[in-house]
């Protein structure tokens, strides 16, 4: 299992973690107002696929109730995916999240790795994707993208023309958008029922909420009730459930902190490239990834940690090895104190 | 997916529920009151396999902490035991929760029944069950002990022969112990390395919090390492994982609660005796089967909806068709009422 997913080590409330990609805001205040008010809502047993919450999410997102499904976060979604198709051959964009490899390797798919190349700052190069999937024929393919950890998106003309490759195929392109809220990216959404794609999406990293689990995944009908047939009763807990509408009524909150990220995270990338060790590249994420130049990635862990600092380091991730690390934004106070330590290391 | 689970109509704060065998006292006020105060935690991440409340319980129950995995709710564990052994043949004793048969089908397990009969108050027959187990050759053998829906519980003593007859063979009794608290029932803990046996605990039915989805499954350091195996990450939201402790350390309510049950159970058992077309099991639950006498359950659930009363039918358990309903205990008041509904029906 995944070694990473936050710091937990004893000095849990004085060390600043920015190993993880949470809004460094906290969650809205008037859903942690709900959710103290309506904490009875425990007693009862959760709706069994969150009918009512799917509904409502469907309803904003425009789409139809059974183009959509709910999970125990997004990490649900992608094993759940990986179980219900059962794919022979997935091809995987790599250096991306560790999680969607292990799901598919667990149902005994064939895993081939794309993988972007660092000299392209890890944009995936189109005309070598492509051949690649004509080589490989594979059954899933995903792209994390935003990437994690890489920041890199690729956006909804770049992808036109694997789109087309895989337009009348079996392959479905399997593309987790945990990450897409924190800027103004475009979704593929609108192209859900004009090619075979599925999406996942997280709603705890952009509202701060982690703790709860609360994902979803889209997809056409056809896929989505593929997903149904073998889904667990009574994944998504009470809270998470009830918080569906609040968060989504709450446009006062997602203006106001993609508005904050906007300026918070140029002050960060331009403190970051003022690090001699460090290279940081652009990022269309909450997180940047940070080559770094004659030190390894454990070593500085280990310094910052000292100074009550934690960061990702990257060994786990494909060919990232030991010369990168990942920062995602923490609150400007937060950053500054970063930035104070990293230049005196 | 199962069609139970609650009432969750248009009407769901006027309706009494007795469909949903869950403590009526509600969860401890300590709980509650901690939530609330804590609620920041789902900030957080969960810790990826809730380690420290594992830790937690594994001492209080005295097991090492490699003998027990939490789940999001005992449903979990009952799908990653599935998937953990996928064994090729499966003999469940029925009639009993129906998820089990779900899960064991999905990792295409062949499912036998051993069906407890009705005239032996469905209590396991063991000479029959024993040479049925010598005739199949199970690689798994469930029991929920108490059983869902029948009430029945089979103690150490009777299951004896069942486990000297697996003891040295590849066979595992998987024990559902999700309804063991509410009496005074022997669990088969302690049995855990002296026989294969894998147990399933739900936290959420005694204490009030099926909301909040907590289980957990207990067995030798072997079984459970084929579990962790395959474990997805962050299946516990924080909240759960934040409960274990505060629950572990009430033994106020823990005894409180069987006290009350004990009263509440006979009173209703006692009440239900007296409807004329109703005759009522004992049970070693906190519910009650209860077969009806010249008519139906479908019949009987409308009736009772009219008077905003949801009851549980049983078409969906194996042989008990539309004959049996099943009621929860509920708060003194809440009984009183069922029994002055039915006894005009």
């Amino acid at each position: 299992m995944n070694k990473h997913g936050g710091y937990f080590g004893e000095e849990k409330n004085k060390v600043i973690d920015f190993s993880v990609n949470v809004n460094p805001l906290g969650p809205p205040k008037k859903l942690v107002e709900f959710l103290r008010e309506n904490l009875e809502c425990i007693v009862r047993y959760p709706e069994i696929d969150g009918s009512t919450s799917k509904r409502i999410l469907s309803e904003y997102l425009d789409i139809k109730i059974d183009e959509i499904i709910l999970g125990n976060g997004a990490t649900e979604i992608i094993y759940l995916f990986a179980r219900a198709l059962k794919p022979e051959k997935v091809l995987i964009v790599e250096p991306t999240f560790t999680e969607y490899r292990r799901a598919f390797e667990l149902v005994g798919s064939k895993i081939y790795s794309f993988i972007a190349q660092e000299k392209d700052n890890f944009q995936i190069e189109i005309d070598s994707f492509i051949k690649e999937i004509h080589r490989i024929n594979p059954d899933v393919i995903v792209i994390c993208n935003p990437n994690n950890p890489t920041g890199t998106f690729t956006d909804k003309e770049r992808i036109q023309p694997v789109l087309k490759e895989i337009a009348n195929t079996e392959t479905i392109l399997f593309t987790d958008e945990s990450f897409i809220d924190f800027v103004d990216n475009d979704s593929y959404i609108s192209l859900i029922n004009e090619f075979p794609i599925f999406i996942l999406r997280s709603m705890t990293k952009f509202f701060a909420i982690p703790g709860l689990r609360l994902g979803y995944g889209i997809g056409n009908e056809n896929l989505i009730s593929k997903l149904n047939n073998i889904k667990e009763p009574w994944t998504l807990n009470a809270l998470a459930l009830q918080a569906v509408p609040i968060l989504l009524q709450d446009e006062f909150y997602k203006k106001e902190v993609i508005q904050w990220y906007r300026a918070e995270k140029e002050f960060l990338y331009n403190e970051l490239k003022k690090v001699s060790f460090i290279d940081v590249l652009e990022s269309r994420g909450n997180f940047f990834l940070c080559r770094l130049n004659g030190c390894n990635s454990m070593d500085i862990k280990k310094s910052l940690l000292k100074k009550n600092i934690y960061i990702r380091t990257c060994e786990d991730f494909c060919n990232l090895g030991d010369r990168f690390i990942r920062i995602a934004v923490r609150s400007h106070q937060d950053n500054i104190t970063l930035i104070e330590v990293l230049k005196k290391l």
